[in-house]
């Protein structure tokens, strides 16, 4: 098997696992009993905490760990119903679009800035859109679906110029632990998941500016009060051993990932594929597209060779085309034949070799039985 | 070490770990992928509904997944916001009392019912704050302090007799795998959670009634459209599997455990402790003063001898007394003295035995310290 659909999911990091193992065979407690097994538990997620911090580039703040990086984001969001106008862009990973979706119909003026072609926003577009009275403001940091990224500290900066009190929020969910992370004081919230990085599915994390979000989970007050229910002690302790062994090594896997990346990229151009990524991309995304060969068949010829990639975001499977893409300004021709590929550190040279030789032989036969001459449109 | 601390968290079974472990180190796709090892997930989530609901005695209905106890808790309450009146009782999780205190904030009418001594509801007291236009009911199942049973299947019957629009839920935290289950069709909405019977703390669901909830996360529509958020396999798998495993032995772990309950809670009553867990309880919960001794002060001596017990509800551990206890109509003289021993089918009857001794030694010790010719005031 080729597992190239990282950005959906990654395989859990068996060493963090290993690691933190400890926490369900012997240090099971709930971190808010009394005795000093269960106080230390405390100071293990304090650790945590301080780890995902400096791995952001942040000083000090604080990190509300929740269920998954939607939970983060709504977090993020619904901390604004009944505030000043929000702004987002069209390039949104689907846990802020349809929050905000949801925070227009409770009332909340909210608006989307455009995309450039290659998924990344139009500044000049969110800026137009931004007054001092903007509440809350988010821009994904990598675009999950062409990789794009968006300058988040830049942004964020002016935004900041015409909205001082306004809170900036960004989804770093495909960049943290893959491109270098340095987040600057305006950057008040950014969250991220466990499970794009050898962590668990069910653990995310919300880096916050102090006061700048309110409890979104109401109960027994874990997180200060910022986020109730049990601390998922050991998803939390995998998520921090996975993040440190994906940030120690974060240039060596750039490297590697981006020549990875740069072969493929050039290997589909050159045989007719239409590359949709851009220029300033993580190298942990492609996306391009077969054009008039659906990108659904494509998917399952590769499958049958033990290929897997994914069509435009796992997370919003059930749209025919893809609601990102088509902000790129794609029609329908290449809406169609979108294939999203995505690695990992774990990716090896021969299995890239392996996946661009099969998809552009199964776009050829598949071009071949539609009969069309040339399957770019 | 000797654990009884099971109302905070149970150790995670190991047989559940194992048997769910293809989950991360295969089949660690995510579910909403759309090659077919991706959609077999799919069907494997389908096959934990089904266990789920049968083990609760639903011949149908949905299963959301959610991270935990406390947000299905949340996301039954806050679908009532800005409906008719909730109403609830005293005796409620943080995770149901804090969510009423927002839906309050919000503008909703709320309204607690009163609690019997052994900390089950007033039904009478309930009933007479329900009318008609009610929108939403919450009593949990067995409390999580006192270990009282509410007979919620006839509780919802009556309210549903005043109020045949309202939707009633219920938190069957401490009574899933533990106590037997068989939910009537009254029963619209009834949260479980992982941790507390040997699952994995980050996983809980919602048993719902089609169409009884909307939904509390927003984002790629998983759950259809109910939770979104990547599905946490594992974590849900080894909830199937751990509360297989308590259901098949749940008559045998009952009589098991109650015989411990009645032979510490006789014992503790012979040596001054004054028992608050009623006749109609749970057996995994014994709670008790020691009066003027602190309870905490109670709980440290005996962490010294590897035995681990509570102070009431874990999950509202910043507050000196217990919301529940003082609702239960107790004094300070004996909230001070709250401990809470809970069990679980792994408990010996070793441990019992020293666990007891321990108390009442412990008790004893520091009435003498104390100065007291009768600690139990």
């Amino acid at each position: 098997m080729i597992y190239l659909d990282n950005a959906a999911t990654t395989k859990p990091s068996s060493s963090a696992m290993e690691k933190a193992s400890v926490y369900v065979t012997e240090e099971y407690f709930n971190p808010s009993g009394k005795y000093r097994q269960a106080v230390k538990l405390t100071a293990d997620l304090a650790e945590t905490r301080k780890t995902l911090l400096s791995l952001v580039g942040k000083r000090n703040g604080e990190v509300i760990f929740t269920s998954c990086g939607t939970e983060s984001d709504n977090t993020a969001v619904f901390c604004h119903v009944g505030k000043g106008k929000c702004v987002t862009t069209e390039g949104e990973h689907s846990a802020i679009d349809a929050a905000f979706e949801e925070l227009s119909r409770r009332g909340t003026v909210t608006e989307k800035a455009k995309l450039h072609a290659d998924g990344s926003v139009d500044v000049e577009d969110l800026l137009s859109k931004i007054d001092e009275r903007t509440a809350f403001v988010s821009v994904i940091h990598v675009n999950n679906e062409t990789g794009a990224i968006n300058d988040i500290n830049s942004i964020a900066k002016k935004v900041k110029a015409i909205a001082p009190r306004c809170i900036f929020h960004s989804d770093g969910v495909q960049a943290f632990g893959k491109i270098p992370v340095s987040l600057s004081a305006d950057v008040d919230l950014y969250s991220i998941s466990a499970h794009k990085i050898g962590g668990l599915k069910g653990v995310g994390a919300l880096i916050a500016k102090p006061q700048a979000i309110h409890p979104f989970v109401f109960g027994g007050g874990q997180e200060s009060g910022l986020r109730s229910g049990t601390e998922n002690v050991f998803g939390i302790k995998v998520l921090e051993y996975a993040a440190k062994e994906k940030c120690e090594k974060l240039s060596e896997n750039f490297e590697k990932v981006s020549a990875f990346h740069q072969k493929m990229r050039t290997e589909l151009a050159e045989n007719g594929f239409q590359i949709i990524s851009g220029n300033n991309v993580s190298p942990y995304v492609l996306s391009v597209s077969a054009g008039a060969v659906r990108g659904e068949v494509l998917l399952h010829m590769l499958e049958n060779y033990g290929v897997l990639v994914g069509t435009g975001s796992a997370c919003s499977s059930k749209n025919r085309f893809s609601r990102i893409i088509r902000a790129c300004g794609y029609g329908e021709d290449v809406l169609d034949g979108v294939v999203r590929i995505s690695f990992s550190a774990e990716t090896t040279e021969e299995e890239v070799a392996f996946a661009t030789e099969k998809m552009i032989e199964c776009a050829n036969k598949l071009k071949k039985v539609m009969g069309v001459s040339s399957w770019k449109k």
